[in-house]
């Protein structure tokens, strides 16, 4: 397929591998981390992490010998995965609010709570589908 | 579930129901518009869309009534979805790109390709997730 959303979904456009790299991003390495925050079977779990390796969004890699131990970590494919998450995140905070407590997104070295949004670089707008489209082809973007 | 990024996959995790709602997006509203896009069985397309209609993404209204003939209109939580897909559009441009053309995202006024990138609003910073992390809840974040 030629549309990148298409073919990005075709790599993690799986409810659970979503949850899955959520997960990992939040620092999980271990089959047993992922197990123990979403309510998967494990052979289905196992399935999701080995396609998420095929798609080279995670690393599959030994760390331990005897017995033989593997953790699954991020590749810059995987980490670069984070700003979907975020905009689903504040897609979800917005529009289906929990009860209690929300998500947010903290400056790591500050670990203050940031607002990010999906912006136009030039002019700094908010990228909504009202002031923007998809456009059919690339074309060059002035920076 | 009480994250965001799991509450909004209910709604919209599905690989097409996003595809759906990119296509909405784009401007389509009718049944066959959709099916001409997409390689998706016609009761598996009714399906999503009633899918949609049911989580408020999308709105069933009958634009002909001799023949009865409906459109599907995107509800403004549908339409905020759209920085979700510029954001897999970005990651799929960037780690998984086309032979050929890539999808863009323009300025609606003007037609121009623009950049369109997650962004930490306070100081312009792009938001990845070696700078940044999720937080486990929401802080006040000063504007």
């Amino acid at each position: 397929m030629r549309c990148p959303i298409a073919r990005g979904l075709e790599r993690a456009g799986e409810w659970w591998s979503i949850l899955i790299l959520r997960d990992a991003i939040r620092g999980k390495t271990r089959f047993e981390e992922f197990q123990m925050g979403l309510p998967i079977a494990p052979n289905m779990l196992s399935r999701r992490l080995a396609a998420l390796v095929r798609s080279g969004l995670l690393v599959r890699r030994r760390y331990r010998a005897h017995p033989p131990r593997y953790e699954y970590r991020l590749t810059d494919r995987g980490r670069d995965f984070f700003p979907v998450l975020v905009a689903l995140m504040n897609w979800g905070n917005k529009h289906f609010p929990p009860a209690g407590a929300s998500s947010s997104v903290l400056d790591a070295r500050t670990g203050l709570a940031v607002e990010a949004a999906m912006v136009d670089r030039q002019n700094g707008r908010e990228v909504n589908a009202v002031d923007y489209q998809f456009g059919p082809r690339a074309v060059q973007v002035k920076r």
